[in-house]
């Protein structure tokens, strides 16, 4: 048995164990881990890892002395016990994200997050040079989360053969066997999931998906069953880990009924004593998985039509995370061909009115080379600005922002958008360029700081405070509307699209 | 007894008579008109004119020798007869237009009318030299129909007092009364309608607004019905009529219940014997009036949203005329502040997707003189753009334009917009820009002219064709997705946004 004697909270601690090779133990060995402080006891299930290896890992939530004890069916493997110490995180370890505030997110620590993430569907099965390049680029952007799938992927422009196979092959040469790990892939994928979370990036794992040559979409439901909990036990250590059911589950519907769709939600509860999110993504737009079930912690979507944002948080009751609001590209495919400006766009109509996007780009490489499933290299011009919304945020945001307006959502807020937190407010006009603005702003007049925002030039400019225009009252017998100002003051702007406002109040704390 | 021996097929034949002065004739008095051929008798109502001069108008469908006879309560006014005859239609005359094909429209004679139009709410309301203004301006564009209000408009930018009162004043002083109208009222905007026809604009007549200071949209439900039939009575007879019951009517449902609107298509189906088109307009983008009712001809709607055109089709089964997809401006007001690309945008959207829209500006204007209320002259860039789409259009659409994709409306349909009509197959990518295009093309190779339209530069240019792409099969078990083309051949693109393209059989027929 080997162990580490000390480690840091939210890391990875792993007990080694040897016992037996015979027979097939990914199907016939049970091995679990009971991890202790005082009276409180978390159970964590183990793994195998060839080569007679058994592995136990747990994530340990509070510094201290912890100890451990474990369960097995193998008597080699059983009752093995341990103590180790646990330090503090290490600088930038936040602890694993969770739903905060309803409809936003936060580490464990309190640090808010926002989930501004990216695409690389199978970057991992790409080769090494290229994977190095994928990381080397994220560490040029300010993308906080990488959807990424387990199985390599069968797709146009996705032909190539992967790093690893999933599964080892079978005894008759005929494909793989998906009773029998490739335990080299697993370790593979799973030191990509650390290499992203020491960079501070979630790792949004796909855990099914319908685009594939090699039969893992078409595994038993057993199958399904035993995968699930080997990764969960394997991954969810990990800090930075966020389990996405799938991507397009309804396409996978005709050999996935929607029972084990949901039976998948609870085998990841029964596994993951750290709860880390959880949700599953859709293909058609009008086939949302119900994200009202108790045990979808926040939603996840492709729909491009994000001025529905608030429809969703309302529908639904949690987070809203648009993970395809369509592709900055120009392939053939409409799901990845529109321009950098409109993509732009909808990040910050989905942002202002209280959601999470995701980024993809997929512009035609002569060698299929497209970051969306491969990495590498980006050649698109909205990740800058993504980074630009995601710093202007943390600056100011320490909840989440709340849409303007009530519920059901009127005028101007079904045309224009605009969000708050408790030390700013924003409007975001989009298509909009009026000359001069005012709804939504604070009611009572003070010393404020007013910034006009160009979000694409990336430009934040103090802006001209004036008074708050009063509309002309429209009336008939006793009903009349308007006639008053709306807010305390306004705004001058320069009648150009793409713009926002920001409101605050000068001497607020920051965020 | 006065009229002419002859006129024009579609014009308004006109019978003055001199009748009671004592009273109130408004309300006293009954006259209709029964006009024959033959058999066929087609009865019309007639209407006090002030003066003690009553008149009966009539616009014949039919060439040849017409007879009418007066019955009216006003033994002055009964039984009288006349003969007339009636002459070729005025060249450019088409007839009154018609549903067509079930989701577009049509002149009497055929000629097919794709309602792209323009918003003058008051203009008629407007000092005369800004009324000859916007007749010029009209003149300088391509728009085929105009939104105008019989009464005058209390509203932000309209505070100005109106050209004429639209009934005379109350006998103690304290406002009109509205049992009595102001007959060089309508007889102004009757001669606006004429103008317009004159030009080939149809004016979309709307009839109630809740924008009022005067207390019109107050009156009683008698009143209400009196207004109808006379206004009916008074212009059915031009051949450009259309009925719009409101603009924003559920603005108005406080003192106008569901029941009161229904029955005011009912008055008009009653008075109106040339079956004018009519609709009404909503305010709330969800507050749509039910357009399945059986009196309604076509779906006349407010929304920004115009990627749903398809299902506003589907949910109604008639045409579909948005008639505020929101307006080029720079206003505070968002319904007033979109750019003109934005508008260009959301016609070309509308339009392929098999609906019609209409364009409103709202520029700041120093002296309030926006076009979208009181015409003059326009400032913006989309109503070119506008002009240009509507000349591609009658170019070689000869029924209508049928979306592209099958209801349910899938991918790429429901990001993309295409549409075809016999002739014809366009595809508008708008915020998309793929280097290479083939769905929605014909199935069959052939000799085809392939265009891309700009449509924001308004230009059009031969394309390369090019093999369609073949996708890379997706699979998983049975299931196999795509590894075919999905047309005969595709088209190279230059990869920008506001892009679309024509497909067209060499050799056709033209429109």
């Amino acid at each position: 048995m080997q162990f580490p004697s000390t480690v840091s909270k939210w890391s990875v601690f792993e007990v080694s164990l040897k016992g037996t090779e015979t027979g097939n133990p990914y199907l016939d060995v049970e091995l679990s881990g009971r991890f202790s402080q005082g009276n409180r006891v978390v159970t964590v299930p183990g793994f195998y890892d060839g080569d007679g290896t058994y592995k136990v890992r747990f994530m340990p939530d509070n510094e201290g002395a912890w100890r451990f004890e474990t369960v097995s069916s193998d008597g080699a493997l059983d009752g093995k016990t341990g103590d180790f110490s646990v330090g503090p995180a290490d600088a930038g370890n936040h602890g694993p994200v969770r739903v905060a505030h309803r409809y936003h997110f936060a580490h464990e620590d309190g640090t808010p997050y926002f989930p501004l993430g990216t695409t690389c569907y199978a970057w991992t099965h790409q080769p090494l040079d290229e994977q190095e390049k994928t990381l080397e680029t994220l560490r040029q952007t300010k993308f906080n989360k990488m959807r990424m799938c387990v199985f390599p992927k069968d797709y146009p422009y996705n032909h190539n053969e992967p790093l690893h196979d999933v599964y080892l092959p079978k005894a008759n040469g005929e494909g793989q066997d998906c009773d029998r790990p490739n335990f080299e892939a697993f370790r593979h994928f799973e030191n990509q999931v650390k290499a992203l979370g020491d960079m501070g990036i979630q790792a949004d794992i796909i855990i099914f998906h319908p685009y594939d040559r090699w039969g893992y979409c078409m595994m038993s439901e057993a199958q399904d069953f035993r995968y699930l909990k080997y990764l969960v036990a394997r991954l969810a250590a990990h800090h930075n880990v966020w389990w996405s059911l799938a991507n397009e589950y309804d396409f996978l519907i005709d050999v996935k009924p929607m029972q084990r769709w949901d039976r998948f939600f609870h085998i990841i509860e029964e596994n993951d004593p750290y709860r880390h999110p959880k949700s599953i993504h859709n293909g058609d737009p009008d086939a949302n998985y119900d994200h009202r079930k108790p045990w979808v912690d926040h939603v996840c979507i492709q729909n491009w039509d994000v001025k529905r944002t608030v429809e969703w948080r309302d529908d639904f009751g949690k987070p809203v995370v648009n993970d395809e609001p369509e592709y900055e590209g120009n392939l053939v495919q409409s799901w990845g061909s529109i321009t950098a400006e409109e993509l732009v766009h909808r990040f910050w109509i989905t942002v202002m009115r209280g959601g999470y996007a995701g980024h993809g780009e997929t512009y035609v490489q002569p060698d299929d080379r497209l970051w969306w499933a491969k990495g590498g290299v980006l050649h698109g011009e909205s990740y800058k600005r993504i980074g630009f919304l995601l710093d202007l945020i943390k600056e100011d945001v320490t909840t989440g922002l709340t849409p303007l307006g009530a519920t059901p959502f009127g005028f101007p807020w079904n045309r224009v958008s605009g969000a708050g937190d408790e030390n700013v407010t924003y409007v975001y006009f989009g298509e909009h360029q009026p000359v001069i603005w005012s709804s939504g702003f604070p009611q009572e007049d003070g010393d404020y700081e007013i910034d006009i925002i160009d979000t694409w030039n990336m430009t934040v400019t103090p802006a001209k405070k004036v008074p708050a225009p009063v509309p002309h009252p429209t009336r008939h017998g006793s009903v009349v509307r308007g006639g008053v100002a709306d807010a305390a003051f306004g705004v001058e702007l320069p009648g150009k699209p793409y713009l926002a406002v920001r409101v605050r109040p000068r001497g607020r704390k920051s965020a």
